[in-house]
């Protein structure tokens, strides 16, 4: 099942991806209450009629979840990604939060600040979960994840670097592409494992891995995460990104208005973001 | 007007402090909500009629905002304090995020988890906005401010400092307090400036400082932190602690099972914490 946001009539709205890619509306409940008050998404939309159905192409996409109780990130994931940043590869994830007002919908612009013109591109997988819990066991910790979505974890560089923390350079507003749909876990391999992970800027691709090759997989980051706090349905979890990003390439590759950055990950579809300067953001 | 959020016959209810220090209640809608719907809470407490006073003494007190949509902290925001810790003083705020399970009302205990004995303390200023603002200009970002409230930073230093990240050890369950009450600004100097700040640990001073020793101080940092993210009514933005931490004295003080922390600012009044092991918290 594929749950997809959009804005429609003026109003948000929840649909599900018909079997030719367009999005049937089935309510107005977001994910986030639906998540909130225990449905499992998976039987939740076998069981909803289909209503009006709107064009994929001229859907105005909403993050899957606009505001997730938390947004936790997961920093040096993939070992080729934390060699190229020369920082050293910790025996602990590396986490950081992400607040809602940074997300970007599938389709909306990632917004280059004026202050900075070090944008740079990171794909991932965001894992969103249906149940939370603390001290959840590694063996049975999927069964917490009620789907996964694509995650573009817009980052400006030079804010990241200015302290020793990355907080504002990870939560400029509108940086962080989210979606455009939910995929149940039922239609992926267990914890996403094994999925061939892409991003492409301008149609040239700039990452290239296997989310088998992350050093924390999904069950590990989300019982390590669950020693430390409470998990809440509609946390999401998003899984770090691969070796490729342009802040380390030489000559530096940097996102620049007019580009367009798309994310793609197997059974998770396209996140695709044009990059706009703030000035023209509106 | 001193607002106050408890517990009262089994639900959240919002209080205003009388003139004894009781808690009188106004009503069942939270702060985030008030601020969300843009109350101006200095005007709007003087309108209300107090109904049932709840003796202070026996009053369950609750965060003053549970969920607040943010929660943003600063690091190294007194010389003092950066000189301590011997970690570089940048020339831009360090950030960091809290999520709201980590906080801790007063008289609630802060947890010291299973995991590390090494629970410190930090007090500080919580300021709390009722507007919310992208691009504040310092001369008018004190306009965004509703209150203030008082904050005890609670550390898991061994899991700050386990990653370049400190996002793991400032995020444990229960380790934040936060209140009892949110002072609104007009009862206070602009900015919270000029105010003795202390920390007790056991009734022994900690920590004992004064705010106008931020480095960035209030203003500034609404204005820096703007610059970054769309800041939203209920926001909290937790100033900075000063010098005197458990971790970097010789010998280490850490907090353990029995111990009781205070912070203590001028107009403010008092945030007290027990301390309880884990398996003892409930």
């Amino acid at each position: 099942m594929r749950y997809v946001a959009i804005q429609h009539n003026g109003k948000p709205v929840l649909g599900l991806r018909t079997a030719d890619g367009n999005i049937g509306i089935i309510g107005d409940e977001s994910i986030e209450s639906l998540l909130a008050r225990g449905v499992d998404l998976a039987r939740h939309g076998a069981q909803q009629a289909v209503g009006e159905v709107v064009s994929a192409s001229e859907a105005a996409y909403l993050p899957p979840l606009a505001r997730p109780p938390k947004i936790i990130c997961v920093g040096l994931n993939y070992a080729d990604h934390a060699k190229e940043t020369k920082l050293e590869q910790p025996d602990y994830p590396t986490l950081f939060l992400r607040v809602p007002t940074s997300l970007a919908a599938h389709q909306a612009p990632l917004v280059r600040p004026a202050a900075s013109d070090s944008l740079d591109f990171e794909g991932e997988v965001a894992v969103v979960l249906g149940k939370g819990g603390r001290f959840v066991d590694r063996e049975r910790a999927l069964e917490l994840v009620a789907g996964y979505a694509l995650f573009n974890d817009g980052s400006v560089r030079e804010y990241q670097f200015r302290t020793t923390q990355w907080t504002a350079g990870k939560n400029f507003d509108r940086t962080g592409g989210f979606g455009p749909d939910l995929v149940t876990a039922d239609e992926l391999p267990p914890g996403a494992r094994g999925l061939r992970i892409e991003t492409r800027l301008n149609g040239q691709v700039v990452q290239s891995a296997n989310t088998s090759d992350m050093l924390f997989d999904v069950a590990t980051l989300i019982s390590l995460i669950s020693d430390v706090m409470t998990l809440e349905p509609g946390d999401v979890i998003v899984s770090g990104t691969p070796a490729g990003i342009g802040w380390t390439r030489e000559p530096r590759l940097l996102m620049k208005a007019g580009d367009v950055c798309e994310v793609t990950v197997e059974g998770l579809g396209t996140l695709r973001n044009p990059v706009v300067d703030e000035a023209d953001a509106g």
